[in-house]
């Protein structure tokens, strides 16, 4: 027996999943390991009839995690249960997502082949962050796709100076920048310009947004670096900076602040079914299928 | 009568367009216009019971040309017959082009209901550039969608000056660089990163190919300047820089050889039916309707 | 006689401004013509020995503007001066910048060349944009530079509805949307990646910031349309969006809420020194005589 | 001692480098390590007072190699000594590179500190790749910078299939792909809007030159995989794509052939002075100190 307790956790704002998950947890039952319903997920389906926990205690007992929901569900549930080292298994019931690749149509078969052994296992690093003012902690986070800096206020830009283990890379000034995992490069990094990252690249990528230096690119560091980001100046801000760690922010960072990002101790952990492809996905959801046949001669 | 005599011209290379084309003359017949097929086109179809006339008959008799092919084809047609001020209509038998933009089996109503009246008329500039040595006209052409300068051989780069109406803009070091019409900028500039050009706008665009000055951007002049592109240098390159003028390729330029680009005197005028719209088109072509939902929280 | 009276406008923020502008002044009494000092500028500087008029007087009376500050104190005076029709001259006591080109040092000569007819006159387009909801005009502006639709809060992102002259362009969900004129092309929107728009181009140019949509692409229009945008969502944005026209900012935009922004009827006209180069500008802002020669197996 | 025997390699095509490399030569002999001269660079000079061997001799003789030429000259001697794990050095006589950091006038005091021990060694990987039709190889290469795959002539595109480790990743219809080391990304790639990869990233870059699926992104794998690029469709180019690896290319690949990149087994062993900063480097050669202040507000 590969997954001997299995939590079951759905996407909390949605409702209509009663059905689907009472389906999962029969399959889950029925593939002879032990169910374990999220307790904000049992409150919200009424799904009572299994053993309930929270998030400490899937940490605690489950070997494997299903969540329904797309990948900010997943994400969500990574983040959390990464230091209990549980692996974490998605199915979409919407559009397919770049990690929750499972449509819902295809679960049962999906989940009993998992469940019974057939199954590929990906680990993803997180990063965490804190925000320094002199020696004082702010605030401190995990993220899955990325930490963002930027402004928080109406308009203007943020100075940044960056170093990599104490070494100037460079200053900047920019709407913000991002500080991405593999994951993230293909979340907000993507839209403003960045390279995709493969999961298992051991990297770590920095994506400018709207830099004022024209020459400024985005840059891959080893993911063994510790970055530093000092907030230098905040033109035209007037309530200071912001700092993402994926969705959780803090909002007034001012100058002289500074946000260290490192790679976290854990990983995460997702499990595909056998033959699981990263570019297929790629393909799909970024359509390379499709050539536009610019206005060319040859057509 | 808005179109007396209309010309049909057929994509040379492809077999299999006798039955499409013989419908097409029969309904430009039925609408009330005489049909002058061209003169290859009728030798590669067998399509000989209507009057037979050269591109130069063409010019000189046609009110409107119908072509039947790619946007290839209907460029070429478009800058020969473009000093004679032939509007041209393309249909596509294939995959909808960014010109070519009526299906063939819409093509019986499309073509009934323009030759009766109803259609919207678009004017494209075309560039017309000469190669120079010194006083000596190298090569001369008529671009609809860009003038391509580029190393002829299998690798290196090639150095230019850039004059706009006699002042300096810029030199570069580069693949190539693309002066491209608003046509054009949805062919090979878009590729290499270039901005969209509205139809309309008086301007044109110049992009260059894997710059090495990193802050080098597109940039987009008045239509009304004198472009002069000076080759000052070709890094290994053995075989000399070529110039292209859409598909009409001079390919034995040396440093000093100075090509001159401007616009043409005469427009493309393209046919559409009514309610015809650009942006359609590019969002039908580059799938602008599609929003991938990037590895987000929110998902 | 080309300038009979000459306003004088000193940023405002600025100390030490007194003895240059009192040279200024000195300078254009010199050359014959008659000094009007603004009122601003006259209580920071106390340079209370010439006429002093407020921006309605200068509008009224003066032939001629002399601007000494940034790119920015130009810009707003610009604004202001536009619908009265008065030219203006940027002398920039800093970093030389795109539009104030003439150095502090070489101001005299300068001035005083241009005073006695030797200049060149250069047209800048504005755009005038609207916030409705519904009937009601929220907000109206002018700006030189750009309008920027963007979200006001701390994070997320805003779809938007694109239409010119009432045809759908294209939706897109994005950090923001820019819409620029030429002399805005080497503003912000060339830190999000837009072409550089030549000052007499009649253009306007959008530029999305982190769009969603990777095939999304800057567009130039003709600047005689009628852009709107309709906000359609704002993800994760709790406060609304934001709408900025040059540096005003109206900050609470809903769904629902339509920006239109058209060419404005006025223009600005600046004045040059003869021999004056946008290209020679962009060179030296841009660094584009700096080739940074990669790791090439050339060097 | 660090360096027994150091051997002494100038740039061939350079005249005038007699001088500074008998210098270099003393500078060497009075730290106490026996001098090799290069073959070549020795008849070129008539340096002809030390021992003289040519790069077998250097590969099996030499703890150190002294480059003097540009980062070309470093590439060729780094790739050829490679094999036998000789680390280089490199002085530049002309304008800094990314890899030969010393300039001449610094050197006699650099090499001697570097030879008294007080250096740093970066290892950077090769790549290796075949040309495969069917079961034949019809070249094999190693590059230092990058693969690149491209049209032969003078025109046209080219069509791939990339797989890694027999996986398909992507088609794409491009001018041609860059497959890139971390050297590489700061050369061709970087010109082709990819991103900068950290020497001592585990990581492969792809990156397209004008590909026409707009969504196409540069993409970073881990160095560990097998990329095989097959050659679909030559569009308009009449004789054949072209390899290159770094600059040995062979010319003639036709539909069907495959291209073979993996990661070397040796690496590039390069020494540079104790404080050493790729970073610096980068900063010095793409002046990321400067912002270029646009045309903005807050001049």
């Amino acid at each position: 027996m590969h997954f001997k307790t299995v939590a079951l956790i759905g996407r909390y704002q949605d409702s209509g999943l009663d059905a689907p998950l009472r389906n999962l947890a029969q399959t889950i039952q029925a593939a002879g390991s032990t169910v374990l319903i999220e307790a904000e997920t049992a409150k919200n389906t009424g799904l009572t009839e299994y053993r309930i926990g929270d998030y400490n205690e899937i940490g605690r007992q489950a070997d494997l995690a299903v969540i329904m929901g797309g990948d900010g569900t997943m994400l969500g549930a990574a983040r959390t249960l990464a230091p209990d080292k549980v692996p974490l298994i998605g199915i979409n019931h919407g559009r397919l997502g770049f990690i929750t690749d499972i449509p819902l149509h295809n679960a049962t078969d999906a989940l009993t082949s998992v469940i019974h052994g057939n199954y590929e296992i990906e680990e993803r690093i997180l990063l965490e962050g804190r925000i320094m003012r002199g020696d004082e902690t702010l605030f401190s986070g995990i993220a899955l796709n990325d930490v963002v800096i930027n402004r928080a206020g109406r308009g203007g830009m943020i100075e940044l100076r960056v170093e990599l283990d104490g070494s100037f890379m460079y200053s900047q000034r920019a709407d913000g920048l991002i500080i991405s995992t593999p994951t993230g490069s293909t979340a907000y990094a993507l839209s403003a310009n960045g390279p995709i990252l493969h999961p298992r690249l051991n990297g770590i990528l920095l994506v400018p947004v709207a830099p004022q230096t024209l020459s400024n690119r985005p840059i891959v560091i080893p993911d063994s670096g510790l970055l530093s980001m000092t907030i230098t100046a905040l033109g035209r801000v007037e309530s200071g900076a912001s700092v993402h760690f994926d969705m959780q922010t803090w909002s007034d960072c001012q100058p002289g602040d500074r946000i260290d990002v490192r790679r976290a101790q854990h990983t995460a952990k997702f499990i595909h079914p056998v033959g699981y492809s990263f570019f297929s996905t790629l393909r799909r959801k970024l359509q390379w299928n499709h050539m536009p046949q610019l206005t060319d001669e040859t057509e």
